[in-house]
């Protein structure tokens, strides 16, 4: 098993190419997340050219948050063209819940075996068919709740689940692991679970673990959060802290810092 | 009368799930200034789902910003779904007067009776077909001088017109009030007008009075101006502060600071 | 010829409307670049008014960075009013080595003559049928290799060709330049380079030759990288200091410290 810390060199080392086909909202600091992490990201969605920027791509993020039909089928042939291909993609469901809409896409999605499902709790709780708090996008469940719709959620798709909250939860079915890294003022940032989804495919690309890989990319994120958190004053220079942090982090500090346990 | 701090704590208290309908640029700025403030944004636009997703929201904004035909739709399905609801809805006309495929959705959207108009100066002396001088989506003209065409919009949608400027003035096409809150770096930022209509949003969820609740939005924003400004050395650094002061800003600062006046 | 300082003052006193049909990640820092250089940006792209708004404005942009067949249209339609208008326009062809989409779409849009392409050295190389080592839409190759595809470029188009990098090379197929300002944290935010595309056109719009123009856009974007990284603790920070150093920056600084050399 290799450390979260030598899991953030090789991402450094191998600067992945990721494929992000996500809202709007989150595009930008997605993008400027996998920078600073030393990750390549990409924006791509229409249908014209998709799958063949997937070609390209050592992993793929699918996110549904502003989705409408004509992105749902790029999601779609984009999740196959990766699947084919044998290479790592992740689903956030972003406020599944909410709609039939994200339900019936979120349902297609999860029929093509994603590597990674990262979501908040509400998320996982209602893609497990097993209810959830939801209130729009936002979480209204704690993490514990949902760590056995979790399990059973990754022995559905064959693949990772996370739970992402005040404490993280990744489990592929059998194995699950709690991380504790992170902070409060996370939440108060747009996107910044959004973007997180990025940061767990960067990492899958490079470790073919994906319970390890993802564990590392939670540690290394919330880890971020905790030293962004102690330079700032509220969360609008918390996001800027939080990105200098994500480009600062050495893999013997995150080692040191890392906080993971079995669940 | 509640106060300006009294709303503030009743906004933080309530979360309002906000729904936005708006503009490319202002997605992610919106959201996390709805963050700071303490309200649950979500930006949902797709045919496929957007009057579906209106049930869940307290409010809703409409900002035209970057619409085109599929995006008109959705808005204007939006709207009639909060009116039949019963649940307030702000329209903000982002540069109105360029083209006439905005002249044409504006006068669309008017017809559905928002809650409120926000707007610059001269988006809203378009509005009231008084002329005005905008300069692509900037104002060209002084709030001043479209405190009589904010009377007559009112007078027209039954609801409150609000022109935003150096100084701000709103109005229900009776009673008019004059805002006095703000600092000249706030239209250096862009999208800080669109993601100030989310603030409005807000307010208005948790008040009767849109009147009442729109100039404690008004004051909050511009007091968050203020603070920023004090922490800044452009408009880099300022757009960090203000989100840092929108979190920060407590009921009795704001009551102590508000400059409301009546106009 | 005008020094870059006095363009600068220009640009400032003129504020010119500059209309861009760029990609979705860009838009919001776009916007912010060109309102804190001083000029008035707007992001308009629906068909069914960008011909209508390019009448407005005094210089248009088009980056394909998330172009579809829609967004296609509108480029091809924006592009052939501006050179109608004998109004400049400049090209940002993001990724074009990547599909099949970008090159069919870029190949389109240089037979109607921006005024200015500006890329990384693989896009220019691509764009000049040199090959090049693209890596999605970021640049594998250094931009000396570039300097002779883009005057090849430059001779076809009619019009200038920057290649940016470390340093920077424009050339109008005859003169060349070579502009060394800037800092290596500039490529760790995302959108630098399609925001740098709006303040060429910006300098583009108030200076008949495009040539001292873009160098001169060149040389201040370079310079706020400088004095960005002097204040910065890493890439988040960097990002703040750099808009506030684009709007602080004065005509006698540009003089000063403006690093431009025949090429």
């Amino acid at each position: 098993m290799k450390s979260p810390g030598s899991l953030l060199d090789d991402v450094r080392a191998a600067a992945p190419l990721v494929h992000n086909i996500t809202n709007f909202v989150a595009m930008n600091p997605m993008a400027n997340t996998l920078l600073a992490l030393g990750a390549s990201p990409a924006m791509v969605h229409a249908q014209d050219e998709v799958v063949e920027f997937c070609a390209l791509a050592q992993a793929l993020t699918i996110n549904i948050g502003t989705a409408d039909g004509a992105w749902a089928s790029a999601m779609l042939a984009a999740a196959t063209a990766m699947r084919a291909g044998g290479r790592p993609w992740v689903l956030d469901p972003v406020g599944v819940a909410a709609t039939g809409f994200r339900q019936a896409l979120c349902g297609r999605l999860l029929a093509l075996a994603p590597t990674v499902v990262r979501g908040n709790a509400s998320e996982i709780l209602a893609l497990a068919g097993a209810g959830g708090r939801a209130r729009g996008v936002d979480s209204g469940d704690p993490v514990t709740h949902a760590a056995s719709a979790a399990r059973q959620l990754a022995m559905r798709t064959g693949g990772v689940v996370v739970a992402t909250g005040a404490t993280d939860y990744v489990t592929d079915g059998t194995r699950g692991l709690y991380i504790d890294n992170g902070h409060p003022w996370m939440p108060k940032v747009t996107a910044l679970g959004c973007s997180l989804t990025g940061v767990v495919a960067a990492f899958v690309a490079v470790h073919a673990s994906a319970l390890e890989a993802t564990a590392a990319a939670l540690a290394y994120y919330g880890l971020a959060g905790e030293i962004g958190a102690a330079h700032a004053h509220g969360p609008g220079s918390f996001q800027v802290a939080f990105v200098d942090a994500l480009h600062a982090i050495s893999a013997p500090q995150l080692d040191a810092c890392a906080r993971i346990r079995p669940g």
